[in-house]
């Protein structure tokens, strides 16, 4: 190509079918599908209880190394992927995460694909798209306003005023918000008290829409929300404050997967919340199960690199939802692998076949980590045009060192002709029956033995950190009933460690925990590491101030 | 009727036709129509464009007198006299307002009409709807962000962080919110300052929305916005932080009007901002318009009592948008009329024509101050089953002494055929070319004389009180060139007065003005008296707790 295009020039050229048609590729007829415009759907909740009889297909995860300002393009290859299997005759469906208003506004970058593999129309899906999260946030901000307003009205049930564990959330990047001393101003405001918000990707909310099988499951889970103590450490639960009914009745079409297409006019299931950093991150439980029963492959992501993603893909959702995944890509550039290495941003044009030998380390510990699952693993080398055929063929002599194999694929220029090698290998792979998925920990180890087999097993750090507070209060959950549940790591997505600085493949550091949260209705134990932060802040520039209507109406500079 | 069925009942049971359908009898092509489902639509900017050129229908408003706990049904009489309208043989639109999430779960009552005379889906339009209100929200909160991050690195504009006068909003009921200290936890969190949280509706984002000709006027409206002052008391603009652009993309959708249908099939258009006790409260200017140049006859409706509701609609909506009012309709009924002459919330069922008698006064005096407009009026009694003949005759007798005329209406039960009588008397009015409207003060009044104004001229009172400040500030912005700017008084809904228990028609009262605040962007002055809070509280048994979804996945609870 001599024009290079942008990615929002590339989807808004798609030739969009009606939603209805790709519905209908599906079998789902028209009246199943809520429109939202004509180029997005719900798909009804009495379809998908249709389904449950029916064989599921094979699950296949897109999972990554660590992320670099080199970019990886794990989403690109998930959409990439799901064309390439449809392409080679397999009736495939792509399963993404929806993407969060607040990062929109901070740093560049889409959640929709890039370059010839997107889901379209990506600035609806990167902006308000079908209302998930603002339903997410309304449903969790009621409760929050349901609890000051019990403590305002003589607070019957008791609660501690300073353990209140329920924050707030804003799809926003907002650091003036992460810590707040609320209700001033006297009598008519309520009693001041330290608070604060979080990202709504952060809230347990999301989670549990995530998690949720159905409409009665998710709001048994929201009414199983812990959201304060009392000062004798018992828990003030969600249904006490009689809000998991509304909360439902708010969460009701969100929880209902969105249907898309890809650039390709495949079907794209985008469902379900990003930040792997700080939330589990996956792709709806509803939206994978549904499309296992559509489809003969189901193409999934998991965020950041494999040590979040996947990791959490595999104990939290494939653990509670009983998947079994067939096989896992890990994506991969040769210019990610160049910045693992050490080299600088600037020079990732100058070939450097030492920088990308070094930095394979990176890419390494992400397949064996991925095998510690028993999923069969390739890797995907995501295609840029300044990769010199000595640096892929390094890539490529390493990763069979490890015992797979690794495939170049240019679907970001080529769409679905360039990725056909690596779609013919995983479904042959997704066939084989050579899965042994099994998840890193059992149920019933201690807490904090779960959080060492994480940060041991797949971080290889040398041990964990934590004050006596934190262990006394994992203990304190263990009584009172929730020793069962896995653990939701809350780390840099930056490196294996908790230093985002530390890049390749650390060991022996240290994983230091500042807070542990309970997630009662989600079903599992936050555990913040490090300084990762859950209400994100905006930069010196926030790519804002370059986002505008341009004369036609179209949306500019969002990509 | 021996059962009577409640109102979520009787919209569950409407049989209503494809908004595509209901798009045509208006000459909207259904590509020109964004479904959001299969009963509501926004419609494309390009098709109302292309209707400029088109002569305009009549627009008729309906307000009422003060609000009581009895009820009153204005926006129940504006949805009959639409279809009555329709039913007579003319081609009506119904205008009417968005509701608010935040009260759904506080009070109940809902704000899609009620009986007979409804708007649908009407759970639809009381939740989520087509997400306006969220991407107000998001809107509005990015800007909130960016003050604080533009402090955050270093304060290039040099803003007096004491003087950001941009809060935040939320579109829920929560006083914990009205007064926080943001910013708390150390350096990676900005600089601690006082700030606060409004309901959405407030938003100064939302009268923009409402007030707009069209995307190019909502993105200079937006620029305009006064984020802050300086040490100087020189104004930071929205412009300044270079948000425009961004919070337009974010609005782009919001700002098409929402076609949905009554029960009886007609088209209604409900787009814009309730809340005319803080906010100015009318359907949006770009609903309004379109809907005259797509009709014969447009019915919309103002909230509140017509002291608040009328008064904002000519003094801001008709005055920035040039409409012209063919007619007006002042809505009361026999309970709240009697509830205005003391009577108590539980003697409503016994007939009490001296309560009636009394509480005319409270009447007698909407339908005076909207004559001051020039406008025509007639009195609509929203009928109930316990309304007596003699009670009724009292009204009728006492309107007719003021040289109005008053019409028993009963669409409530009836719908349309309930409510000929009353279609028929205001067609003609309006074709009779009797209204000479003008606004109550001209643009060129110094600020203060025009709060003086309405609080004489309208409210009745003796004198505005308002101590050095308020009047400094007001002198202020009348040197940078806001003085030409009309008011939007924010002020309790039950009472002529700003005490919310003086019902009737007091007089010689005073109006303490609490705060005033420059809405630059929407291009007005919000005048803040009495108690009135722009952050609602819950009450001590909220609605939430009995809203829930049943068995089959339908919303009980909600009215």
């Amino acid at each position: 190509m001599d024009m290079v295009k942008s990615d929002i020039e590339i989807a808004r050229a798609a030739r969009k079918l009606p939603i209805t048609e790709v519905g209908e590729r599906l079998d789902i007829p028209s009246s199943h599908l809520l429109p939202f415009g004509h180029d997005k759907a719900k798909i009804s909740a009495e379809f998908i209880a249709a389904q449950q009889s029916k064989k599921s297909g094979k699950l296949i995860l897109v999972t990554a190394i660590n992320p670099t300002p080199a970019g990886e393009g794990k989403t690109t290859t998930t959409v990439g992927l799901g064309d390439g299997l449809n392409r080679i005759g397999k009736k495939a469906i792509v399963c993404i995460r929806e993407a969060s208003l607040g990062p929109c506004f901070g740093v560049k970058g889409g959640a929709a694909g890039g370059g010839y593999a997107q889901v379209v129309p990506m600035e609806d899906i990167n902006l308000h798209f079908t209302g998930d999260f603002h339903a997410i946030t309304s449903a969790h901000n009621l409760l929050s306003a349901l609890i000051d307003n019990h403590v305002y009205w003589g607070n019957e049930l008791g609660i501690d005023v300073r353990r209140i564990v329920w924050r707030r959330v804003m799809d926003m990047n907002d650091r003036a918000l992460r810590h707040i001393v609320s209700s001033l101003g006297g009598v008519a405001n309520g009693f001041p008290r330290e608070a604060g918000f979080d990202i709504t990707v952060a809230s347990e909310v999301m989670a549990i829409l995530c998690l949720a099988r159905d409409l009665k499951d998710l709001e048994e889970r929201l009414g199983n929300i812990i959201v304060a103590y009392r000062r004798d450490r018992s828990p003030v639960f969600a249904r006490d404050l009689k809000a998991d009914g509304a909360m439902a009745v708010l969460l009701k079409d969100a929880l209902q997967p969105n249907l898309v297409q890809t650039l390709e006019n495949n079907p794209a299931f985008v469902h379900g919340g990003p930040f792997a950093n700080i939330a589990h991150g996956c792709n709806s439980v509803i939206a994978t199960t549904t499309a296992l029963k559509l489809a003969d492959y189901v193409v999934t992501e998991a965020g950041f690199g494999a040590d979040l993603g996947a990791e959490k893909f595999f104990d939290i959702k494939c653990r509670k939802a009983g998947l079994h995944p067939d096989a896992a890509v890990v994506v991969a550039t040769i210019r990610a692998i160049k910045m693992n290495g050490g080299a600088k941003k600037e020079d990732l044009g100058i070939a450097d076949l030492d920088a990308v030998r070094k930095g394979c380390a990176n890419l390494g510990r992400h397949v064996q980590n991925v095998k510690k699952f028993g999923v069969p693993v390739v890797v995907a080398i995501n295609h840029f045009s300044s990769d010199t055929n000595e640096e892929i063929a390094a890539v490529r002599d390493y990763v069979a060192t490890l015992g797979a194999e690794a495939y170049v694929c240019r679907h970001w220029a080529d769409g679905s002709a360039g990725i056909e090698e690596l779609a013919t290998r995983v479904a042959a792979l997704a066939e084989s029956g050579a899965s042994q998925f099994s998840p890193l920990y059992p149920d019933d180890m201690p807490l904090f033995h779960k959080i060492e087999a994480i940060a041991k097993d797949i971080y290889h750090a040398s041990e964990v950190l934590a004050d006596k507070t934190v262990r006394e209060q994992l203990h304190q959950w263990e009584r009172q009933g929730y020793g069962h549940l896995p653990i939701c790591m809350a780390k840099t997505q930056y490196s294996f460690s908790t230093d985002p600085n530390l890049r390749g493949a650390p060991t022996g550091h240290s994983v230091p925990i500042r807070e542990v949260r309970l997630s009662a209705g989600a079903g599992f134990v936050v555990v913040i590491t490090g300084e990762i932060m859950t209400m994100p802040g905006l930069p010196r520039i926030p790519s804002s101030e370059k986002i505008y209507l341009n004369e036609q109406g179209y949306i500019e500079g969002l990509f």
